[in-house]
């Protein structure tokens, strides 16, 4: 072995990850279209698709060359830019990981979850868990195995093997403590918000609100925000998701004609995914360090969007005479269209059915919720026909809400299970507190930002998020990345006195 | 060697197919993709993936095993069924072409036809050859590189190397001696319809015809014929195309408010494309053999379907009524909706400059003038940049027609040549004889055809269709498909009569 021979292995490897990011970029576009255009009857062949392109991926992970070379770089590391030494560190994840799972499995589990997937689409429509639940044993079981055979490598436990493929070194411990915390505090909170609610009274404006207009606005105020459609586009689907590739990124959102706000907040939501992906470091496109990273981060760049920035009030002013221009109708009272109305619509707390669709207070209790189930699902202290049971029981615990009958916004609400994404629900709440942090240390920084924002100036929030979250991709784990740049490891002290601002104090 | 040898070998083939079609499918799918969905941004990286995944294919179907596996089961073909023993000589047949071309040139190829693309959908729109030259002189740079290098192997011109591509086993010499026959009456017959037209007169409905009722009217007419959109959608793209997959067919048209006939007949011949792709044999539908035959019988699906059944009489008053009830205006005087004045505007003979807007007449004319351009350039007889003179001179003689300085609608109207798709074009106007030779002998057989179409009633064709063309997929080479459905080898004579009937004698 020597330098020259170690350097040529890690080159071989950006260009295998090269290879390998084209039967992503394949899979990623084939998802998106699967969601959003493909005919019904086209679902067998694209399973069969799918999984063939999802098991040559596979096979060239794991290729035996590929370990080889791996060991190769790895014992010439030190002489290897940062980026490339991140790089290597992430293949050998990929490869590690990969490995160990038989393409059996693989592939069985990419045609389950299409199945799945569509079969989920029918059935919830028609609100039918019985016929829904075969897929789900089958997903579950799949997933189980999976987690089984990584945890008995690595020693962790199952569901953390799992949570690891959405945000990197993820503990269960680490969850439970940050997720007790919110849950000692919630309750108590939740009770007080709704009594202060309680004195105060908000108006609707009367609609309906047109979709094309619905459209027209929300692809507006996206590309206002940052979204560059040149690289991206914003269509409909069942489940609003972000999707696509870094040079071609692809939001979706759903609407009604009953409310605009969902849509639009479903649209701030996955521009803030969309924002993340769009800027992150071109040259590194087709490898891992180039990627964004794990979903805590992620649900953070989307919910400082959502929820940090768009739901605050000085965002809030900037937005409403817009709003206000397309729907405001003949019957409206001109309270309807007053600051303080829109403000308290758009902060309203109320224990509801669906997550997506949750305010700030009521959807880490979603979220608990979720990971209990699933946890105990992949723990094998839970079976999946028990999911309606337990789920009314934590439903009607938590958030006082009775669910019994009520799958369709119930437990088949959303498409994570159907799709195999187990252990991704944490990462939304993580990646709340994230958010919170991330706007902390954002306005410490630069206090004028707020009156930015009031004016539908977003230079600073997507100069700082440029400099601080796109432009590393993957180049730190997401806890040092967190340390660097708001100074201290994640808790939840920053969102709860977020919350407590917004829901107690501005009221 | 023995019989289980040969026998495996052939087994490991199909299954090496089956990877094949993963790709094929994620690239046709991304083809459909680029064309209608995606953002212009994305174009470089989505070339880049695109490149990839055909050099993946490349490998896959050169691979030493792939070759080895076919020697072995070449030896032991008596064994193998009918249908085994096509799909054989069929790789074998691709096989041997893709061995040839070196890696490096198919992946150029694909990332400059992509650009090529992409540049000629704006440069089309600015009437701007000189920025498109340089992408056509690339692409034709290297379909001339790739010709020669199989020509040397083969022994066959280099432009009959590229037809081969969209139809095996064509030489200049047949090609030659058909379009002769068809140079040799058109001119006269175009003289005698435009003289017996000149004492007729019709009449236009007057419009605006709404986009929408035309899709609504278009996805109607589709289904009725037997589009299939279970598995199947229509959009739409700057120039119409049938693609994706047997089980996922995508076609698309073009609308404009001032005509309905143009983005109706463009949907009604995609649609012929369409039912032959989605009624081929599922059971073969990863192997060569269930494939469509080449682009001549492809085209020859979608020209019996627009020219012989939809633009004749018996159709065209089953169709007259849909439209009248859609596209009626108060100012249309009655003599515009009559059957007479609608079967002429149909049949209407025009010298114009849009090849897929040419009526019968005309096509074939516009289809020599293509075919003699790309064969003298791929020859070397006619540099790229000599095009729009050779054009102008060819559009003037044969059409009368002047297409000086007008590119858009001159020699940049056709996506085919920025796609790379040289040796083509002969396809169609070999398609429209093929298909007066299966209509003649489909109305031989079933005499009361015509007064079924009259009514709407499809199934006495499709049957015929199903049975003699789509149901026999790739498992007889053309020439042979055509001597079993007809009697005899291909010629003009059918085609010429059809021109008579409809356009002199019907008058």
């Amino acid at each position: 072995m020597n330098e020259a021979y170690e350097r040529a292995a890690y080159e071989r490897l950006e260009q295998r990850w090269k290879k390998i990011s084209c039967l992503e970029h394949a899979t990623s576009i084939l998802d998106w279209d699967e969601a959003t255009m493909m005919p019904p009857g086209a679902a067998p062949q694209r399973g069969d698709a799918v999984a063939g392109l999802e098991l040559l991926k596979h096979e060239f992970v794991c290729a035996s060359e590929t370990q080889k070379d791996l060991q190769s770089a790895l014992a010439g590391r030190e002489q290897l830019s940062t980026w490339q030494q991140s790089n290597l560190l992430l293949m050998q994840r990929i490869v590690d990981r990969s490995a160990l799972l038989p393409p059996r499995l693989v592939e069985e589990t990419s045609k389950v979850v299409s199945a799945s997937q569509m079969a989920w689409r029918e059935h919830r429509k028609n609100n039918d868990w019985k016929n829904m639940l075969p897929h789900l044993e089958k997903v579950f079981q799949l997933k189980k195995e999976a987690a089984q055979i990584l945890s008995q490598k690595n020693g962790r436990t199952p569901y953390e093997c799992l949570m690891d493929i959405y945000e990197a070194n993820l503990s269960e411990a680490k969850v439970n403590h940050l997720f007790e915390s919110l849950r000692s505090f919630l309750p108590d909170f939740l009770k007080k918000v709704l009594k202060a609610q309680s004195e105060i009274k908000t108006v609707k404006a009367s609609g309906p609100f047109a979709i094309a207009k619905q459209q027209k606005l929300g692809r507006m105020i996206a590309e206002k925000i940052g979204f560059n459609f040149e690289r991206g586009r914003l269509d409909i689907s069942h489940h609003p998701f972000c999707g696509g590739t870094p040079q071609d990124v692809r939001i979706t959102t759903r609407y009604t004609e009953d409310d605009f706000l969902s849509s639009l907040f479903g649209v701030l939501h996955e521009t803030g995914h969309a924002k993340y992906e769009q800027n992150l470091p071109a040259e590194w496109t087709t490898q891992p360090v180039g990627r964004a990273l794990g979903m805590m981060i992620h649900e953070s760049q989307s919910l400082i969007t959502e929820m940090q920035i768009s739901k605050g009030s000085s965002f809030l002013k900037f937005l409403l005479p817009l709003l206000k221009a397309e729907f405001t109708s003949a019957s409206d009272s001109p309270e309807a269209w007053s600051l303080q109305n829109f403000v308290r619509n758009c902060s309203w707390v109320k224990p509801d059915f669906i997550r997506v669709e949750a305010d700030e207070v009521t959807y880490p209790l979603h979220i608990v919720l979720r990971y209990e189930i699933e946890r105990d699902l992949i723990n094998g202290s839970l079976r999946v026909d028990e999911i309606p049971a337990i789920w009314d029981e934590k439903m009607r615990s938590y958030l006082g809400i009775d669910t019994s009958g009520n799958y369709k916004n119930g437990c088949l609400q959303d498409i994570h299970w159907p799709a195999g994404l187990v252990g991704y629900f944490p990462c939304y709440t993580l990646g709340a507190l994230t958010a919170a942090q991330f706007f902390k240390a954002l306005k410490e920084k630069h206090p004028q930002v707020n009156e930015e924002l009031g004016a539908g100036n977003f230079k600073t929030v997507n100069a700082w998020l440029g400099e601080n979250v796109y432009a590393n991709a993957s180049l730190y784990p997401a806890e040092e990345l967190i340390q660097k740049v708001t100074g201290k490891p994640l808790d939840t002290e920053a969102f709860l006195a977020h919350l407590n601002e917004r829901y107690l104090q501005a009221r």
